[in-house]
């Protein structure tokens, strides 16, 4: 039988839990507050030769047994979850955030793990940064983010350092937001360009990368004491905090009521969204 | 009150509610058997002007009131949500298979709808078809299928009828392991080509669409009578058959367990895909 | 004949003729200084029903008479054609700017024609604005801006306005660099969002995208009185200022000599391209 | 001197000219019959730390030199520029067939050299592999095919085995319709997939990818002996064999004259370009 088994899914499923098991240990043993199952092989390359179901299935089992031995051995840091869409493979399971979040509500997993959101790996799945921190935070999984980013128009990770002071600004609405990140942070997974071959380009690029988050983060702050973007939007959605808008959110609106009000109301006009005003506002703040 | 409402995003959510019963009505009253709320405006164009997490609370309560309606008047047809990343807005909440999946089970309405995917919005979610609908199959989602296609080199819209047989057969072969799509189907939500000016085009168009479905039913039925597919996916699994393999599916194999074999077996040696074999297998159907 | 003739590619090429001729009799009675060749046709949705030598043929032959007709009428005004690389057809003959350039000097028209570069058609094309605008403007191309921007993650053309100062920037650097846009200049082919309905939001939109541009050009014209980007670009080629650096510019150096001083340099290390240190700077001036 | 031009760009330059003088003797010894320019890194990463007008004066030079090496040493194989868009860097100068034309008429250096298409580079800039081709071929530029490809929804290169009869087809057409291929010919840049362990996938790809091409082959054959997919193209431009197609064609139709026509026939109708169609008889020979 091990033979067979050590040339087999099996073999790697086991060797797979075996390293998992021991580097959640040493993570323990040091004191760690976060446990990252950094990804880019869990999806599939093909579906012709592919049983998805049943890897999804395995994968599902695999951070269960993860779960299970972290409350055996008494760690109590976050379980963190990479998404990425794809590079190598062509699907990865955990694509983006809305796709990892559907597969830890269908596995009941979803109040053990939370994200770690990755910039570049947003802009691959279609989605800006900011996107992929909202859907987050507003689910509650937003957990540490790597500060890296690439570029929208190039299709792989290119792990760039953050010089976007506009990016970093949205990345920091996201997380005053979220009442900040702890016990996560900001982690810098990203390389200096092939070409950048001095010794100074290191200090440079990692100097460069903490002024544009702290500039984020002085904008953001700016946006947020201002807040006239805020009114904005809360002009927008303010006709539910009347007292229909109420029962809408509470549940209590249903279809025959509603119709009711509408052919006493008439065809409503819709207000405006004022995108450009919004877009302006951001813009002088950064 | 009135005036207000009526210029508001809460009179829009009530018209839209109103519209929502009346059709549903006719449809109860005409036997339909599939209710489908088609989309296409239910995203944001900007983040900076949108309070996310109010609107997926709001389409969540309006979704709800329809199940609630429909079971109110007693009618008995699947409610079924289309998928579409984008266009015309920039994000779309139901953007593919996995993102609506994530908000219905966040609402707890998963058990409530299935999914009409059409195969033009998932290239331009960034996925095959075939992976869309796999998606959807697994989960017991699949309801509904618009049998229209575009080009994965364009980025929108473009519902052409279609007539890759290579992309019928994959199709089928997800409907064929669904065990159809009853009481859903195929719909052509697709048009002519502008240029195609000539009234026997119509024809042309349905005709090359209904036959390319059919050769792909073919092709697909070939398939899986052959059996050389199903296996070779069946061998690259064949190893979680095993006393083992059947411990860690059943949610009974810990990390502990896992450790003790890997030390027995050593490293394991990663079996083939066979992912050009299984290319050449489809190919060679076709 | 003529009954064959209306029903044909050929009308529809005469029709077209005359049109063109009209306008520009317009053009030059009204002492127009451009006369702009707007396109989104021109192109193929498919290449099997498509004879695309025979297409691009009748196009030069098309442009080349618009060309006989200017100078006989006696029009000085700029001809421009403004790439676009598809939508609504699958690939429009003027894709980028190399790709006009390419059919432009292919036919002998390069002389006669300049480019119209529209930011959102550029990312369409999977290339940035300032990249557009430089493969323009190092062949004397630039001829005018449409000064509106879409998103890289979006693949229509959405025709916003400008907001992105940082973008503005680096389309700004072009202008400088090409000494003016005249007789040419930029044109908000821009739209509101369908969402803004306001009144007034036609006039922040307008603002909004002059303010840009403004802000822009005071950060370009920093960015070049400061001149330390432009000195970093220079340090990374100076080498090429040296006695052999102006022999291989100059077409001189052939590869017998280059060897002959490779031997005697051997292997070289490559300078450091600092792009961290270049985007530093650049996000500095914003 | 000498230290400075070792760390330096110009030293780069001077050591891929003695590479490539050493290379292109070996070739010439062995009787070669092609001389590739294999790419990758002809491009920029950003453009804000590049002279990218210096840089393709530069390319320019070095291809000039590589020419007129060619002529002294009596070496007359063709040389072979390989378009590729991005990867890794941000923009590679020869990013398409059109851009590399461009490039080539430029400089004066079309006569002096050909193209090698590889289909999976061709998605990667947003065209599908018969585009390129036929780019290539009807301005003479078709020097020889890597018959790899990709998957046009991945960002990056995958160099996969071609196994997509449909997109074999294709190529085959474009290969027929340029005569054949001589000197170049077909070449496999491509690799087994990560996960394809076994020795036998190597054959397996090999023959799979032969037997493809072999197979598009047969199929465009077929459809050139059949003749109803070009009997239905040449119908569509037929009104340009006409006497006034004709005067259009060579050039001898000014727009006054199509004006005077316009005005006896009227507006025209536009015939229809029948897509459906021709797509359901291609479809109908693979």
């Amino acid at each position: 039988m091990h033979g067979g088994a050590t040339s087999s899914e099996l073999g790697v499923y086991a060797y797979a839990a075996a390293q998992v098991k021991k580097t959640m240990e040493v993570t323990h043993y040091l004191g760690g507050e976060n446990f990252l199952f950094w990804g880019g092989r869990e999806g599939y390359q093909s579906l012709l030769n592919t049983d998805m179901e049943r890897e999804l299935n395995h994968l599902a089992r695999f951070l269960e047994a993860a779960v299970a031995y972290k409350k055996k051995i008494g760690f109590i840091g976050t379980l963190l979850i990479e998404p990425k869409p794809q590079e190598p493979t062509k699907h990865q399971y955990d694509w983006d955030v809305a796709t990892t979040s559907n597969f830890l509500r269908k596995y009941g997993l979803i109040d053990e793990f939370k994200l770690n959101v990755e910039c570049n790996h947003a802009t691959l799945s279609g989605h800006s940064c900011y996107h992929e921190l909202e859907t987050a935070r507003i689910s509650g999984l937003l957990g540490n983010i790597d500060a890296n980013t690439g570029d929208p128009q190039i299709g792989w990770d290119t792990d760039q350092f953050m010089t976007d002071v506009a990016e970093a600004t949205l990345v920091m609405l996201s997380v005053i937001k979220n009442g900040g990140l702890a016990p996560g942070g900001f982690n810098f997974d990203a390389k200096l360009r092939r070409e950048s071959t001095d010794v100074e380009d290191l200090f440079i690029a990692h100097i460069g990368g903490m002024d544009t988050l702290a500039r984020g983060l002085r904008n953001a702050a700016k946006l947020i004491e201002d807040g006239t973007l805020a009114e904005l939007v809360h002009k927008r959605y303010a006709s539910f905090d009347t007292e229909i808008g109420a029962q809408i959110e509470a549940g209590k609106a249903d279809f025959e009521m509603l119709e009711k009000k509408v052919m006493e109301w008439g065809e409503p006009k819709v207000p405006s969204a004022k995108q450009e005003l919004a877009e302006m506002i951001f813009q002088s703040a950064i």
